[in-house]
C-alpha cells in the first residue's frame, strides 16, 4: 500500500536580513525571519508552502537555499524597488535575553499576505508573529484549514488585545513564550497562565521556555519536556520558529493531531530548535539532514525518558 | 523470600524555626531546617537517621511530628540553655527568589555533629548545607558510607572554596541549584557547568532549577525532567531539601545506585518537592502518605513521558 502524500503545511511569516551580536560573534545582514526558520526546520520533515515578502535586495543565494528544500516559494513576493525587512539585536551574556537594536520594516510595512490559489487547500497552517488583523485575513483565505497555529508577541498583547482575542478564538493552537503567556493572562504562575490561555479558545497551547524546555497544555493532557542540552549556543535567533517548524512539520507529516502525535511533535520541535542555535543564522539548518534529526530525536527521547 | 530491610539513610543538617513572608501568607517561627524537610520527605520511602541540634525552646510538638515517622532521633542534640536556630525570609512575587531578612545561628554556631555509634554504619548519607570542614568531619565518622551526597551554598563557594573542593572530591554526589553550579565553575552555560562539577570528583551531580525542573549529570548518562506542575505554590521553603529527601530516600530503599535508579530517584525527588511547596512549613509533608506519593509519581511519569 502506498503512503498518501503528507498533507500540506503552509507558513505565513517574515524573511529578514538580521544583524546579530552575541558575546562571541557578530554577523551582519544574514538570513533570518520567522518564515525562513520555520520553513527550513519543517522541510526536514515534509513539504512546506511559504508566503512572505522580500525586497529587490534579497540575495539570490538565500532564495536558492530555501528552494533547495521541499519549500514551495509560490507565495514569496518580491516587492519592486523595495528593501527587505531588517532586524538587528544584541544577546546578553546569558544568551537568554536580548535587546533589539534596530528594526527596519521596509517591505513588510503594510504587506497583506495573499495566498496563491494553489495554497488555499493547505490543512496545516502556521501564522508567524504578525498583527492579529493580518493573521485573521490570512486565516480566512486558508479555506481547507484543519489545524491552524499562531505565534504572537508582547506588542500585540499590549496594543491590540481585542483583535488578538478574536483571532485566538479562531485558531486551534498557539505557541508563545512564558513571558507572553503571563502577559496575556495576568497570571504569574506559568501553569495557571497556560491553563487560562486554553480558555481563550485554542485547544492546544505550547509555551516555550528557551533553555528550560517547553510546556504543552490541552484540555485532555499536559506535557512538559526539558530542552535538548547544548553546551555551545552560538545564536539563539529563530529558535522559537524552528521549534514551531519541527512541531507543525511533524503534525503535518502524520496528518492527525492526536495526543500521542502532539507529544512527539514537542520532541521534534525541541530537536529542531537545538540544531538552529548551534550556528549563526540558518547555517546549521542549511546543512542538517533528516538522519541527523532522527538520531538526535532518539538521543533526546533517551535523555528525557524516566 | 523476605525482603531485606532498607539500607539506612543518615541526614546531618539543621532544624530551624522559620519566619516566612510571601505575597499571600505570613508565618512566624514555624518548623524548618534542612534536616527536617529532608527527613520528613525521605521517611515516606524508608527509615531515616537524623543528626542535628536544637535549643531548649524547640517545641515538643515538632519533635513529636518527626518521631511520628520512621525517623530515628538518636542523633538530635538538645543544647542546654541554648536557643534554636532561626531564619526569616521574604519571597518575591515570582516565588522563585527570596531575601533573607534575618539569621540567628544560636545553637548551630560551632556545632560539630557527632554520629551516635549506632549511626556509623549508615551506607547512605546526606550532608545538608554546612561548612565544608564540618561536612568532612561528619563524612569521616560514617565509616560504612557507600553513597554520600552533599548540598552547599554560595557562601562556602565564595569563602571556603579550597575546603569545598576537598570535600567534593570525597563524596559521591552533589545536589545544588543552577546559580550555585554556575558560581562553582565559572561556566554560564548550565550544561557546561554541570559537566565541570563532575570533574571536581562527584560521580553524580544534580542541579535543581526550581519551577524549571532538575538536571542529572553523570559520566554515563544525562537526564533532565520538568517540575511537577503546581498552580498554587504556597511556600517554596525546603523544596530543595525535600527533593534531596525523595532522591536519597528512593536510592536507600533500592540499596543500589544504578542509572535506572538514579533516573527514578529524580522523579521521586521532584514529587516530594512538589508536595512540600503546597503548604507552609512542613504542613503538607506532615499529612502526606506513601499512597499519595505513588499516585502523584504515576501522574508525573505520564506527564513527562514522551
Amino acid at each position: 500500500m502506498a503512503l498518501s502524500p503528507s498533507p500540506s503545511l503552509l507558513v505565513v511569516g517574515t524573511l529578514a536580513l538580521d544583524s546579530i551580536e552575541t558575546p562571541e560573534i557578530r554577523a551582519k545582514e544574514v538570513l533570518g525571519g520567522s518564515a525562513s526558520y520555520f520553513a527550513m526546520a519543517a522541510s526536514l520533515l515534509g513539504p512546506v508552502r511559504l508566503v512572505g515578502v522580500v525586497g529587490e535586495d534579497f540575495p539570490v543565494a538565500h532564495r536558492e537555499l530555501l528552494a533547495s528544500r521541499p519549500i514551495d516559494l509560490g507565495g514569496l513576493v518580491s516587492a519592486k524597488g523595495g528593501k527587505t525587512f531588517r532586524w538587528s539585536g544584541r544577546y546578553h551574556a546569558d544568551m537568554n535575553t536580548r535587546d533589539t537594536l534596530d528594526t527596519e520594516l521596509n517591505v513588510i510595512a503594510g504587506f497583506r499576505p495573499v495566498l496563491p490559489d494553489g495554497f488555499r487547500d493547505s490543512p496545516f497552517v502556521y501564522l508567524a508573529n504578525d498583527s492579529p488583523s493580518t493573521q485573521i485575513s490570512t486565516l480566512e483565505q486558508a479555506r481547507a484549514r484543519r489545524f491552524v497555529m499562531l505565534d504572537t508577541m508582547n506588542y500585540w498583547i499590549e496594543h491590540e488585545k481585542a483583535a488578538l482575542f478574536d483571532v485566538l478564538n479562531r485558531v486551534d493552537g498557539v505557541i508563545i513564550n512564558d513571558e507572553e503567556a503571563r502577559l496575556l493572562t495576568g497570571e504569574k504562575n506559568l501553569i495557571s497562565a497556560g491553563t487560562r490561555v486554553l480558555e481563550l479558545g485554542p485547544r492546544v497551547v505550547v509555551v516555550k521556555k528557551g533553555e528550560h524546555g517547553a510546556f504543552l497544555f490541552s484540555h485532555f493532557v499536559r506535557h512538559a519536556l526539558p530542552a535538548y542540552p547544548i553546551e555551545d549556543v552560538v545564536d539563539p535567533t529563530g529558535a522559537g520558529d524552528s521549534f514551531a517548524g519541527g512541531f507543525m512539520g511533524f503534525l503535518a507529516r502524520r496528518g492527525t493531531v492526536s495526543l500521542a502525535n502532539l507529544k512527539r511533535a514537542m520532541a521534534y520541535g525541541t530537536v529542531l530548535a537545538s540544531f538552529a542555535v548551534e550556528a549563526v543564522s540558518l547555517e546549521r539548518l542549511a546543512t542538517l539532514t533528516r538522519e541527523e534529526v532522527e538520531t538526535r530525536l532518539d538521543d533526546f527521547l533517551q535523555f528525557m525518558s524516566p
